[in-house]
């Protein structure tokens, strides 16, 4: 079922006790359990069960964003061959060096080299050939006048300027000799490195993919949005908010909407899918209750860990993975709490760093910035906090211009409004676990989130 | 043709005269004509020209990204009917002010409310029902129990602790009354956006489309990437970069690849593009050359224009619209340099602003930081230059931790490793037009590009 309780509704979120023991246990929504985790220690555990995906040859045109697995190296000499650098002649220089606009020097045309042509006339001393940017230089020739110094003659042109030694010609491997290395493996392919693929005269390149990426909503209470509702059902708004967050990220997201709470139509969604997804993203079920789907799916496994993690919202969190085959590892599977607030906050904590990772990327990490708060909040003892926030910068009249401020996100309490409230943040405050009270004035981390 | 001096080369950065007039005028490359336009001047051009692109409704899945062209509003109350925010029982409370754990009360459960449920039993006093997260409220009761306070009962409950007034129940409305404005007309569909709109029950959203853009490079020397070259004839790389670009700033890509310099090509294809796409970003054939096919199509056209920008790299610059048929405006044309640096900063600096406003996005510009240089270089005195440059933040031993650096992403000049060296960069450090020696230590405004 979908988790709808308010995000700091502490109480709810209680270390997820087995309820198949009965267990009577009361416990205090404020102290973590024992066993709970700390936010490092379960991205720790997350992180050391993912690695980059295998690499895969793809067409350049689909490689943007992804990161190389290989070095690129240039196939041959970057440019291959001499080339005028401008539009004019290609001369021999020592045939100008009287050249000047009191004493021309006129001299007869022998070719025109547009860019792309084969040709290569070679030069005799007295002799020029026309020359476009980009076009080879002709055997012979040493320099390039540029057309402004000339009378831009046809036949014959008359040259009012002497040309350096070499003046405008690109050598051959300048920019790169063949075999060189033009990027580097575990670089990001940036618009600016595909073209330098492209430049050195790749067509595909070897990448780590983009993960497929599973969404699920758990919860018979969930209807497409759009479609009617009658009493007890509402609209699934969690799988579009991971499908989208997934695709942000980088991913491929595979939105499967929202399933009901039975466990064999899930365990047989899942079965189905393991083997055509990297990663499963759940969204409810992973709490207490009579019909927590996802729990009562993935714990007989023996591959989902279900411990408490000492955060809020989010303390509820499944991570493991689908038991592999003969063939591949199991997907990687995460259940998230189904409050949209939970679920979007676990899903920045811990699945986005596990995409990037997936993807190879260097930066796993959301930026972060210092910002002061200005309307303060509680915070629960003993528990990392996570408040979504506005982020504004305004003028505070110092010379440094600018302050960063942030507030949260939710007039009135994080309880209330709490859809439109969380589309309003652009970022997540991070409260240390010991802190319970955020004040005005006070300094505060934020991960930007938009 | 692709121009591809170097983009430090000032001399081929010449104000473009029109080569078929046979102007024999030098222009020194270091001072601008007359004519020629600040960026800011261009920008303001090229901007008063865009507006963002007529709405259309899409479906939620494809609009993560684009701009709410509407109000969305809820569909019903959220949440639609009064609920239980936790797992436990619903009660009447009158019924359980004096228990305790010393005083457990125990009452009959007369039904069983899973998420979902359309079920309402009327409770009478007395009378109790279980009750998962998310399902309604029955009828009668006013408060809900949470399981941890009880003995889980299923024909018959202990229950240990008398509830608040109304604890746990989440109420009709209690989110956003229906008609209640969930997300603003120009709003940014972030992922949390696109879950509001869910959330409030509606399926499509009214939204300005990303604009689709086609991308032509020019050169009878390109080849496709990968294919053998003989002499003369190089790769293609700026309708990579171009494309990967125009999807990095949200757009549709349509990558052409490269045309040879042929006129009658060009036109035929652009012709056919007109209907289709609603920009067309050329790069090269824009210079003083005498195969300059972008020019030698556009300008006689008239509604493009090719005044020169007081900028290096990308002085010569051609913008404007494709003739207009009776049925609707023409794309936009950007002619950009064919030289891949400037080409690059044309695009950041003139195309990418272009294409936000089309997406009717509120930010148009990219991000800028003040960096320290680290390795000077020069500026030519008259034109604002856009320097690749590599972004580093480094400690700096003071309290407030590090400084931003920025160097050259070229070493041994821009000219060199052009490329390779733009492929490391990421971001442009603007240089003011009087500025000619940019030194260690200076402070520069920098654009980040990644």
């Amino acid at each position: 079922m979908t988790d709808t309780e308010r995000p700091d509704a502490g109480a709810r979120d209680t270390a997820p006790g087995d309820h198949a023991n009965h267990s009577h246990t009361r416990t205090d929504a404020c102290a973590p359990a024992a066993s709970a985790r700390t936010v490092a220690e379960q991205l720790a555990i997350v992180l050391a069960s993912v690695a980059p995906l295998s690499p895969v040859r793809v067409e350049l045109d689909a490689a943007r964003g992804l990161v190389l697995a290989e070095d690129v190296l240039t196939v041959t000499d970057t440019p291959p061959f001499d080339n005028s650098a401008m539009d004019g002649y290609a001369v021999i220089r020592s045939d100008l060096l009287s050249a000047s606009p009191q004493n021309p020097i006129t001299l007869p045309v022998i070719a025109d080299l547009a860019a792309g042509t084969a040709e290569n006339p070679r030069l005799l001393p007295g002799q020029v050939a026309r020359i476009m940017t980009g076009a080879p230089i002709p055997d012979g020739a040493d320099a390039v006048v540029p057309i402004e110094d000339t009378d831009q003659g046809i036949e014959r042109v008359a040259i009012v300027r002497a040309p350096g030694a070499a003046a405008h010609v690109r050598r051959a491997g300048e920019d790169a000799h063949a075999g060189d290395r033009v990027l580097r493996a575990g670089s990001v392919l940036w618009p600016t490195r595909v073209a330098a693929a492209a430049s050195a005269g790749t067509s595909s390149v070897l990448v780590h993919p983009a993960p497929r990426v599973a969404v699920i909503s758990t919860g018979s209470e969930l209807v497409t949005p759009g479609s009617p509702t009658r009493r007890g059902q509402i609209p699934d708004s969690n799988s579009f908010l991971l499908s989208a967050a997934v695709a942000e990220a980088g991913g491929i997201a595979v939105r499967i909407g929202a399933v009901p709470d039975d466990d064999d139509v899930l365990r047989a969604l899942l079965a189905e899918l393991a083997g055509s997804v990297d990663v499963i993203v759940l969204s409810g079920g992973v709490s207490v209750g009579a019909y927590d789907v996802v729990k009562a799916v993935l714990k007989p496994l023996g591959t989902v860990d279900f411990g408490p993690v000492k955060m809020q919202p989010g303390k509820p969190q499944g991570f493991g993975r689908w038991p592999a085959t003969e063939q591949a590892a199991g997907p990687l599977i995460f259940a998230l709490p189904g409050n949209p607030v939970s679920a979007y906050v676990s899903f920045e904590v811990f699945v986005r760093p596990a995409l990037q990772r997936l993807l190879g990327r260097p930066i796993l990490h959301r930026r972060t910035v210092t910002a002061t708060v200005v309307d303060g909040w509680r915070s629960p003892p003993g528990r990392a906090q996570y408040m979504p926030v506005i982020v504004t910068n305004r003028t505070d009249g110092t010379e440094n211009g600018t302050r960063t401020e942030a507030r949260p996100a939710s007039r009135g309490g994080s309880g209330s409004h709490l859809v439109a409230g969380l589309a309003q943040a652009s970022g997540l405050a991070i409260v240390p676990e010991d802190a319970t009270h955020i004040r005005g004035g006070d300094v505060i981390t934020v991960m930007l989130t938009s």
